[in-house]
């Protein structure tokens, strides 16, 4: 099934959406938000399922989509963990710089803390008091929200636990990104509000698509209207969800709700960096990576990070071509 | 007045507690969860200090006060921000390593991001697969709760955000932060569920003690029944809780119930670090400081963190000799 949170309150008010996104329907009698239906998931799931199945069959009418009332499907979360699965992204940001990357970044999940109280809208303006010292980047992501997780749970195990899945823009400030980790106490400041896909779905809405922990789709991301990477995501990911969950939950039980993110999508080819969109390859999930690229090929970066009224957008289709979790949409813009 | 959460469902149900700890009356009509309360502060704050005054007075009768029916006072949260305002903490344990702490903490505050999807009970155990490699350890803070606080605010501004004030016992991992902190993305792992006091207050509660944004009261933690700490939290806080609260709101709004921690409490003394209970001085907040000193004096540690049936207890009295927020009393324990 599909859900997603209309506008409302703090916590947005749960509806199923059609496969199609072109219906929806409340659902708020089942369950009032999404939080509180994976609270209680064990109770609610089914009949939010009859709903949605109901709402596929044409037997409930429903209301038109329409993405513009939607905020992120948990408008504000207890946990938002977010790993970085594509060793790829972080072996190219070392040798942009000239550092070599530790063996072990091949067997230990790299993971941080995110902040999760204030998730922006889908298609929510990104508003900063500065564009050009913060270095405003997108990071297009996977992220799938869990049940309770007991702490010391299996990687294989933590599959089961996986709720629902959904794509995010992990906003990042790059240029705060070098003096707070010199700080050493890993992101704050240069983490902002991320924004979530419109809808998320159950695993089983994406078929073969979703398996062994990976979701095996492109990834689309247009940089002010040019597609900007496709990259699959479920190739090069060196630690599927499973391994992401488990990692999480080494010394601590996780709430139902947790949001666990990929990290940014990212290809290599034939064993190299991914090429651009324009030199023919399935591009990237960042700027900063195509910077990357710039910086080993040219010894400096030509591309700019995002400006005021720069666009993003980011999207995952089906193999029929149908768009899965609707379109995330934002545009730079200053604070008044 | 003073609010606490007694167990119930994920979320508590709202309580308010009378000056002395002694009773306590359910204002779930007012508001259910003390999340619900911060959320609706205006409207419902008036009604629920009402009803304190009423306890207080006798005119309500409530119910015994009882700490082991009490979760922390926010038994999960949407942020929870730790900072690290005690710098003598943080350049004694640069110094125990003989590393140079940058010149730039004293200006620029160090906070990360914690997870804050399952906060342990004041007084429950604190449940860890190992002791030994783990390196389990206590750190006794100061905290606060905020309402909803705009992005970009002033350091100035923000105090007038300050809703509640309760102390914590941040459980700090110290065998698996040198490897987290190497791979740079921060505290994860090192970082498992933190404890809160069973009571949590306004700062008028708090009279002359809470002023400039910082708690002028010493915090006192036992560790295996022996006074360990009793430093003052007003004294040597280089950064005040509006600091701290400006810091996290610079690139993002914060969400009312938004928990920002004061970091480790650790005086000086004439300039140096201070001295532990046993040779009259104020002692420590956490094990690791002491650890620090020991190095210091003779090369090497000689105290060992917390074994498996090791507790801890964390409290503030006021001047009156009252305790404010109740005790914090957890004792570490092997997962089955």
């Amino acid at each position: 099934m599909k859900l997603a949170s209309v506008k409302q309150g703090r916590d947005g008010q749960l509806v199923v959406v059609n496969k199609a996104l072109t219906k929806m329907a409340s659902v708020h009698f089942i369950a009032p938000t999404l939080q509180y239906a994976l609270d209680n998931w064990e109770r609610v799931s089914a009949k939010l399922e009859d709903r949605y199945n109901q709402l596929e069959s044409g037997s409930l009418e429903g209301e038109d989509y329409d993405a513009s009332m939607l905020a992120s499907p948990l408008p504000r979360a207890f946990q938002w963990a977010d790993g970085s699965a594509y060793v790829n992204h972080v072996e190219l940001v070392r040798k942009a710089r000239g550092a070599q990357m530790p063996e072990t970044f091949w067997t230990d999940p790299l993971m941080y803390q995110g902040g999760c109280d204030t998730f922006l809208a889908p298609l929510e303006d990104i508003v900063m008091p500065q564009d050009e010292g913060f270095g405003i980047d997108f990071e297009a992501e996977v992220a799938i929200i869990t049940g309770d997780v007991p702490m010391g749970v299996s990687p294989t195990d933590a599959l089961d636990y996986i709720r629902l899945v959904m794509i995010v823009n992990d906003v990042s400030l790059r240029g705060l990104i070098p003096g707070e980790l010199a700080k050493g106490f890993g992101f704050f400041q240069s983490k902002p509000s991320s924004a979530f896909s419109p809808v998320c779905v159950t695993p089983n809405e994406l078929g073969d698509s979703f398996k062994d922990g990976k979701l095996h789709l492109p990834l689309v991301s247009h940089f002010n209207g040019s597609k900007f990477g496709e990259p699959n995501a479920g190739v090069d990911m060196t630690f599927h969800f499973g391994e992401l969950i488990a990692h999480a939950a080494k010394t601590r039980a996780l709430c139902a709700g947790t949001i666990i993110g990929s990290g940014t999508v990212s290809n290599k080819l034939n064993g190299e960096p991914g090429k651009a969109i324009n030199a023919g390859g399935a591009g990237y999930s960042c700027i900063a990576e195509l910077r990357m690229i710039e910086t080993i090929q040219d010894g400096k970066p030509s591309t700019e990070f995002m400006k005021f009224g720069d666009s993003v957008s980011i999207e995952m289709f089906d193999q029929q071509g149908q768009s899965i979790f609707g379109q995330i949409a934002q545009r730079v813009k200053q604070s008044s």
